[in-house]
């Protein structure tokens, strides 16, 4: 096991009709920005449920975030939380709400000029303005990690931040929620936490027996629910053990003392900022690939995920990781998700070698687990995906 | 899934040479209490390696925490915090000395007169006085948890006491520190923290997918790590293991929204105050016995374990459960631990009555998940165990 730090000081608060606890989690003499995406919580009953409970504090909004929270709406919110003397972030969405709270968060206590030096020169937020988040939609894990990517539509950037600065205060779970949300997201949701797992799992072996045990409960729990959540999402065990479980699958626990990839979100990434598809989606087209160009060095782990995760317990090394990558792409299938670059873009021409350029303008010359992915590998794994 | 809310702030620092960090997590003008056990860390190096790292700060020493800390002990060291006007306490040790620590935290700035009245009456310490730890014996989770048990010889009491402000502010886990642990202790930390599971998980079936997984991990990973750890304690790897697998065993993750027991933990407190048997030893003894007398409730997820933990996949959800129990029993006793209290002392007769008065005379009048352990059926189970 390798050597590790981990704190995670966010509080969770799991369950039914949890979203009333805003009121004692909120400081009464806070000035609340509360920041929503395209307005389904004013269609399913959480934002009267939210503007109850925020009933004793002052409360200014800023809805429209998008999905891949967009640079340019985030500046408009925080100008809303300089002129307005605003003290407490409250994200009421998904990741991307949540993580474009992150931003403003950092952005709101920045020192310096450019607010997007804070994502372009990797700074580290140590101390950012207080949030706390209702989540509306389980999948990224945002809501209990001090990371996030925002997206810049300009220049058709999406990039990563974070810091110890970034952690919710607290964050809210109720699994109601979950039944509102339409069967594409759903969907997202499920390949989004999935392909979480993946990246802090499979990698080289590194013999740390509980956490990938941890993964492996993960993964087999998502793979459970998956069919269910899809078919009822009304049925609140099934979305409480979802939800539970994308939180669980990006918290920072099953990350530590093992190497972890990140290679399959880094050409993600790219994607969506160059096709707006899906961040989920971008996953599900990378990861196959991903796993077929670096088989030699996967393929122990691969072996190990074959077997406890999908009880393949015949054949070689090399065939029970083939197989693994085959039920992968299945169950992504299963979920409607796609896993080829040509079938959620007919103007693919080209992108392999414009990501691998991107990486190369960008001095990211080494992604993965042994930092040893080149532009020109990243080039051959995304032509794969085509 | 029931609701639940989980925050646990503790900053864990984990792995090979890590004790040198203390440096940096206590503040330069803290005046220190260093807290330790019998000395075992004057032979191993532990205090060296202690002692250089708070070079920087004033330190005053107390040790001689036994093992069941104790009261008279601990208002001692009370007694030194006001004297020299301590600001930050370091325990060095097992759980022993943490939890002794913690009483000493909450004792500290306890405003009433009598501070047994935190145990007695059961009072929540919101605000402790800061401290952090050194694990140098992985098994009780106290190193993450903000819970503690205390023994107070003069009345033969053990209870327990805890509070959100009793979280360590950081513990440094160094599995180096395994290779020199006795064999009975490895032994009793490998009971310790299987049981600590065991009591949040074999319940009635509540459904919760990934809570259950996780439990069943932390088992796995104990069962495959205890030959190893116990037939060689400086294999770093199967000691990194087994330390982080004690400590996810207890620091509240696992017990989240599900149903728990503690009745074994209960009676078995109870035998250590009646006879001075070693805390792991009374679980060992208690657990099979509860497990029998409670088959009914239990039994369907004493077969899932015997499923997933054991791979006995054959027969009736009865003929799993009590292989199971069976199981369990054989792993202790591999482990060199006794399962039945006249193996552990000859002097058991009327031992059941007695817990069963103390529990009557407390009013504890009904154990374990259901509440539904009454005082008769505690003198059952005792007596089971004889």
């Amino acid at each position: 096991m390798n050597n590790f730090e981990f704190k995670n000081p966010t509080k969770i608060i799991f369950g039914k009709d949890t979203i009333q606890k805003l009121e004692t989690e909120i400081p009464n003499d806070a000035k609340v920005l509360l920041l929503y995406g395209g307005g389904s919580i004013k269609k399913n009953g959480i934002y009267e449920q939210v503007k109850t409970a925020l009933s004793n504090v002052e409360v200014i909004e800023f809805g429209g975030i998008p999905a891949n929270p967009e640079y340019a709406v985030l500046l408009n919110a925080l100008k809303v939380i300089k002129a307005e003397n605003i003290t407490y972030l409250l994200a009421v969405g998904g990741g991307s709400v949540i993580d474009g709270t992150k931003f403003l968060s950092a952005a709101a206590l920045f020192e310096g000029d450019m607010p997007w030096d804070i994502l372009s020169k990797k700074i580290r937020t140590e101390k950012g303005m207080p949030f706390g988040t209702v989540l509306t939609l389980p999948a990224t894990g945002s809501e209990m990690n001090s990371g996030a990517v925002i997206t810049r539509a300009e220049t058709k950037e999406k990039l990563g931040m974070g810091g110890p600065g970034l952690f919710p205060e607290f964050s809210i779970l109720d699994p109601q929620v979950i039944s509102s949300i339409p069967q594409r997201q759903l969907a997202n949701g499920l390949t989004d936490a999935f392909t979480h797992v993946l990246e802090q799992y499979i990698t080289y072996p590194n013999g740390a027996l509980l956490q990938d045990r941890f993964a492996e409960s993960i993964l087999q729990t998502i793979i459970e629910v998956a069919p269910k959540v899809l078919k009822d999402p009304t049925d609140y065990k099934v979305a409480s053990d979802f939800m539970w479980s994308c939180t669980m699958a990006l918290n920072g626990l099953i990350q530590k003392g093992v190497p972890t990839d990140w290679a399959i979100h880094a050409m993600g990434h790219e994607l969506t900022a160059l096709f707006g598809i899906d961040h989920a989606r971008t996953l599900a087209v990378i990861a196959p690939s991903h796993y077929q160009y670096n088989f030699e060095d996967k393929k122990e782990k691969l072996a190990q995920y074959a077997a406890r995760v999908w009880n393949i317990t015949e054949g070689s090394t090399d065939d029970k990781a083939y197989a693994a990558i085959k039920k992968t792409v299945a169950f992504f299938h299963e979920l409607g998700i796609d896993t080829k670059l040509s079938d959620c873009t007919k103007d693919y021409e080209g992108t392999a070698e414009e990501i691998a350029k991107r990486f190369t303008d960008r001095g990211w010359l080494g992604l993965g687990e042994h930092q040893s992915l080149s532009p020109d590998k990243v080039e051959k794994i995304v032509k794969m995906a085509y």
